[in-house]
């Protein structure tokens, strides 16, 4: 695509991830369009985030993931298509991929992951189901031979670290008891939400991230529970009391728990016990390391997201 | 199936609510069978689950949802097929579909559902969806002709009472302060898990429930959130801080969560906002109660349930 920026569809442009990844496509100067359905823009909530978008110049794509000739529509005004569609719509994506492969005008597309490599994970039901569906989303972007770019921008700092990684907790760190899946040593990523946006934006039209995946791992965001929870201790200047749950226990209380509640305890125990976010190396044959191409991104670190909380 | 009892099939038997049908339908003096796969029999907890099964009577089929043959095998030993499957599964229940109208023996077939009411609901997304998966199971099973029961047993006590309905809060009641979705009058309905399967297990033989929706509401575990609490406050006298969050915040909370949090809150808007577990009357043309045509069930009220927690 040379020294032209590329022109940016994002589909679910107004979910939660989405919307960082609109901003930074309209920041960075790429042509951006989101595809709506014309009833959303009514809609109370994200009616107001059209707006929004449309005052930073963006061009509303009317239409619809399930409406085949709108999507080829949509697609052929485009050169790069970014999926941010939620978790329900993860496995609809095909759709996408028949609108690609029929609009045949496609130079990178990038389904909806934002989560952990889904290629080097070794969780446990339920979550094993949740990441085997986005597996299959690459298995047929390859099959067909579509350029691609997969953004492993593993820990959603927004989700995360108002808990210290406590699925569920109340949206303020803990002061006085924290409970710590495992026994807290394996390291995880923690990514701030624009950060992800930004370096996504990055990704689309550099050659370096075609058919790779992107890992975003910075140095300063890679940190254990422990550590996480010690330096949260550090700034709240008082210590936490740690109950440790071991594995086995852990599993138990998937087993027992009812959906959604299994599912984010399965995550955190494919990231935290089970480590499957640090525990590979990343090779030049299927990975790069988004702030090692991109060192003038300033992010925003662990340290100074837990500021906001002190 | 007369005063024979029939021979039950439970595919996800050691799933959350799963293992509660079986232990129902052992009780119940019916022939038990349960899908496993072999692996699942050295798995730390689920071994453990399926070893009570066996010292209880139940017969293991081992096979697999993904092993067509191994599925019409497990079947033709069965006359009604019981699906607990967890959400990750509702919609390869497809798969239990083909295999039914292969082996040509089955009298009824309960899939998956133990929630809401899905054909009576206005829920917004995510929840629209993840609701919209059952509903199409429901429409696959009509369109193929297969006889039967949709299990409507609302809200799990087990999920919603420990925290009087806060999605992922501590699993104790609250004893300060209390945040209710809406203005925390519209009715919900809250079953504890023994009585869900033991409702379930009534149904699978009984004329009236044949390609009927069974709903489980018993007067006694209708309330609204309002009620719920002041149920709480009077155990524990004293009065708890209420907050309550308007539709339109909740609405934009729901657009700012991540999943899991953004379905579970989801489902909070429709059964506690919008009503959805009791804005309809229950109509003979699609369902009959479960209190009413089972009198003799001495379930567990929410009055009780709350008992645990002073």
């Amino acid at each position: 695509m040379g020294s032209e920026k590329s022109k940016n569809l994002i589909i679910g442009g107004t979910g939660y991830i989405g919307k960082f990844v609109v901003e930074a496509s309209v920041k960075a100067g790429h042509p951006t369009s989101v595809l709506v359905r014309e009833s959303t823009v009514a809609d109370p909530v994200k009616g107001k985030l059209i707006d929004n978008f449309k005052n930073s110049g963006v061009t509303l794509a009317y239409g619809d993931l399930y409406d085949h000739e709108s999507l080829v529509k949509a697609i052929k005004q485009a050169n790069v298509v970014i999926s941010t569609v939620g978790k329900m719509q993860i496995p609809d994506q095909t759709k996408i991929i028949a609108a690609i492969k029929e609009a045949g005008n496609i130079k990178r597309f990038l389904p909806s992951e934002f989560g952990i490599d889904v290629d080097h994970q070794e969780a446990i039901e339920p979550a094993a189901s949740m990441f085997s569906e986005k597996v299959q989303i690459r298995r047929a972007i390859e099959a067909d031979g579509i350029p691609f770019t997969y953004i492993a921008c593993n820990c959603f700092s927004g989700y995360f670290l108002p808990t210290l990684a406590h699925p569920g907790a109340a949206a303020v760190p803990p002061r006085d008891k924290v409970t710590i899946p495992g026994d807290g040593t394996p390291k995880a990523v923690f990514n701030e939400e624009h950060d992800i946006g930004t370096y996504t934006i990055k990704a689309v039209d550099d050659p370096r991230t075609l058919n790779k995946i992107l890992y975003i791992k910075p140095p300063k965001n890679t940190c254990s529970l422990n550590e996480l929870v010690s330096l949260w201790e550090k700034k709240i200047g008082k210590s936490l009391e740690r109950t440790y749950v071991p594995e086995e226990q852990l599993l138990k209380l998937i087993q027992e728990s009812a959906f959604p509640m299994n599912v984010a305890l399965g995550v955190s125990h494919s990231i935290f016990v089970k480590g499957d976010i640090t525990n590979f190396e990343i090779e030049e044959r299927f990975g790069v390391e988004a702030s090692e191409l991109y060192p003038d991104v300033k992010y925003t670190c662990v340290d100074e997201y837990l500021d906001r909380f002190v």
